[in-house]
């Protein structure tokens, strides 16, 4: 069975559909409409019950959540070297970006779009929305003093933390913050972009 | 050099305590105080720039995030099994509860004692605070329902997630969520808690 890649357009699961590009695995996108809630639908629920994206749906089962997908994604074509597999600590500074990617920058970023998660009262909503900026513009901060190495996010080498950060970079202008403040980013963000596997995985975003 | 592993008592850091004493690894354990504010010392920002426990210092350099720090100390000794290193399929179902556990169900019990992260006006953090049992309760029915497989999180085999959800179930109480409410998990964590390398790590955190 060719793999079932189940995605929404412009969310973290940009960040596999590149990897899934890039290693030229065979697969087939299946596009998840948030805004009809598709994601809610007994059908999708069936796949992932936590209703989110992405999800693989291999011949083994499902593979959820960007970070394990990802690393997953990096054992299928060891050769690729998106993932230092044969060194436990280059693979620990690896994960502890996908990781913090995850739990931190993209749980900010969340807060505008998604703030009825962590409260009920509309006026708590607006004000998680309005820290957003602040919050994303702190994280790509540090991101551009500290956490990018350059040219790639792990240094010489294209890992599959490079599509993640990608993903979220994208996500700055929408979330009130100017990709320009972040010149390493900025730059980090065009040379993806000009990845042929980057671009035929937006293509399939629209 | 033996590794210096940072922690703060009964936060995540103590799933990978847990680890360090369950594998018997050589370790010096270092204790930070979070009510003064230690983890954001010129001391330890120069350890841990994100200003957050776990740390673990080796001769390499410094492993950062549960997730990531877990995988590492799994590593460090492959034959006890922690994770299934040479499976990739199983190792990504692992590495999605990790990273569920901390981008889900960690972010959800932070809403309570670190609402300030994502708000600043006072009633807004009283909202966030004020739906951290519902998430929470929510969050745990699925992990009754579904993510623990029993007797262990991911089955028959005792792994990196079980320290990992020992030490968020031990948070519920302060979050107002009855561990009662979820008998298997509460199976889990009293299996847990009767553990050796258990009782050692918990023993440090006082």
């Amino acid at each position: 069975m060719k793999p079932r890649f189940y995605f929404a357009p412009h969310t973290c699961a940009l960040a596999p559909h590149i990897v899934l590009e890039h290693l030229g695995l065979d697969y087939e996108p299946v596009k998840i409409d948030f805004r009809a809630n598709q994601q809610q639908s007994p059908e999708y629920l069936a796949i992932n019950p936590k209703g989110r994206v992405p999800a693989l749906v291999t011949d083994r089962g499902v593979v959820t959540e960007t970070p394990a997908l990802l690393l997953y994604l990096a054992q299928q074509r060891p050769d690729a070297g998106l993932a230092p597999l044969d060194d436990p600590f280059a693979l620990a500074e690896l994960q502890a970006v996908n990781s913090w990617l995850c739990s931190t920058v993209h749980v900010a970023h969340a807060h505008r779009p998604r703030a009825y998660r962590w409260a009920d009262d509309p006026a708590a909503q607006q004000s998680m929305k309005a820290k957003v900026p602040q919050n994303m513009g702190d994280h790509f901060d540090w991101i551009e003093r500290d956490l990018l190495r350059g040219p790639w996010v792990m240094g010489e080498r294209f890992s599959i933390a490079d599509p993640y950060l990608f993903a979220i970079t994208a996500w700055l202008p929408s979330d009130g913050v100017a990709v320009e403040r972040f010149p390493r980013v900025a730059d980090h963000h065009a040379r993806m972009q000009a990845l042929p596997a980057v671009q035929r995985a937006l293509a399939q975003h629209g």
